[in-house]
């Protein structure tokens, strides 16, 4: 058996699709744009192809966006000074800090300087808390919210289903586990968190119907890890040497990709899979930011 | 084997003593009173019964303690403006309202209005947020707290440990779920939470280290559905029909107590084991905010 690819590329592009039209909608009934401003610290280049990639795509749907950059040495004051009059900027629905500060910087600090209702990423403790407690006039994480997209997008019902995470970050392991054990339609879950002080994580996995990879550890989902015909979510970026290639590395997963896709029935490649989603989640989060700051249903 | 029992009305003594002498201490270091208000709408019998064994443990150990009755037409307004009050009394440190508030009120609305640094029971979101994420400067809901101090002080520890949680209630199953999750010192389990919708749940249990039932079903966890020698914590309070009683009933937990006993390695009582930490734990939260609330640090 050769798993089905759940392919996070198309499946972003139908919902950013759909986002845009209501977008387009919006501004029509209510002649309103939402808007996000993403805060750059610093020139760390990851970090700046990402809020790019971010910037464009915000463009793309129809989005009002900006983007401020601040020196990396850059004083806290400073960044709460910005953070204070974006929340104050009624253009602006949607703040976001890209992540990590520069170690100078608290970050639970900025993140609890941002108006919970422009905390687009879900960071602030206030959104946290209504994930967890089910309530729905907050925001989803991105990585977790891009994924409940993507399994649902492709038919694969969580509903009592026996999920195994592995990993329990603040990003993805935790706000993971929060979604899918809600009694709400498309969660439902039996969930399992794995983590570092788990012994013997495989006796979980294998026994999981949908296993969702998070842990930043190079190809550590194995083939005798999963059962057969298990769903597998790949969360993972990672670099791995690779001489062969003119960069002299290449991007793998949390999962041993090749050898896994052999038992799973539905696999999630890296690049392609959850990370488009992420963004795509991020426009959700945005609009729904706007909807929710005019009082706006649906 | 016959399991060893988890002495709840020991352990919270205990428990009760510290608090006792720290809130002595707090009044000769810093001349301070921590004070905690329960607001109780209508006379529901069992509410106020709890409401009165919460204000009586508050005096015993030397907390300021002030019981707010509204009628049980209250209008919601009324409410607020009693939180309102009550957060900014500064003799008043945390504050809770006993649920279910009648059937009038919107019970979030009621959590919300609280002052996040007051909320004792930890029902905000803002401190679910803060407990998700392991940040240390809210609260923990007082069973599941409850729980974590009763198994490290029968020395019990969890860490590496499978706990699976029955229940995904917002006061129990959920904030038990985070806290045993958690990268911190008496925690670190690898956790599995069962609900409703979970098909089989003596599959899981049958594997757990440590089994917490809080679905509210009389003796539903059954001596069938443990491995020898697991720890059994009963969240549940159930009546059950009992001719031979002069009430026409009896209290009996989640746990299926007298086989359970025959293959666990530890058990807690019901009553007498969850139940008295539940207010221990309460008094702990009161005694936290005051010294948050006045900078005092540990």
């Amino acid at each position: 058996m050769q798993a089905r690819i759940i392919d996070g590329k198309k499946a972003s592009e139908e919902l950013n699709q759909e986002t845009a039209i209501e977008v387009a909608n919006l501004a029509r009934s209510h002649n309103l744009q939402p808007g996000l401003a993403v805060v750059l610290i610093g020139d760390d280049h990851a970090s700046s192809v990402y809020v790019n990639m971010k910037a464009k795509k915000t463009i793309e749907l129809g989005i009002y966006s900006e983007k401020i950059v601040l020196d990396k040495n850059a004083a806290a004051d400073e960044v709460l000074q910005v953070i204070a009059r974006l929340n104050k900027n009624p253009k602006i629905h949607g703040i976001l800090v890209q992540s990590p500060p520069p170690p100078q910087m608290d970050e639970s600090l900025i993140v609890r300087a941002i108006n919970p209702a422009k905390d687009v990423d879900c960071f602030h403790p206030v959104n946290v808390g209504k994930l967890l407690l089910g309530e729905n006039d907050g925001f989803y994480p991105c990585t977790p919210y891009g994924i409940m997209i993507l399994l649902e997008k492709n038919g694969i019902d969580t509903v009592g289903k026996h999920c195994v995470i592995i990993g329990r970050s603040n990003i993805v392991g935790k706000p993971m586990m929060a979604l899918l054990v809600q009694k709400e339609k498309g969660a439902n879950a039996t969930v399992t968190v794995c983590h570092s002080m788990t012994k013997n994580i495989s006796d979980h996995t294998r026994r999981a119907d949908i296993v969702i990879a998070a842990i930043g550890k190079a190809e550590f989902l194995k083939v005798d890890m999963i059962k057969d015909g298990a769903v597998v979510v790949d969360v993972g970026i990672n670099r791995i040497e690779d001489s062969k290639s003119p960069k002299g590395y290449r991007i793998v997963g949390d999962v041993a990709f090749e050898e896994v896709a052999r038992k799973a029935s539905w696999i999630t490649p890296v690049p392609g899979g959850v990370g488009p989603m992420t963004i795509a989640a991020l426009m959700r989060n945005t609009l729904k930011a706007c909807k929710l700051q005019n009082n706006i249903n649906g």
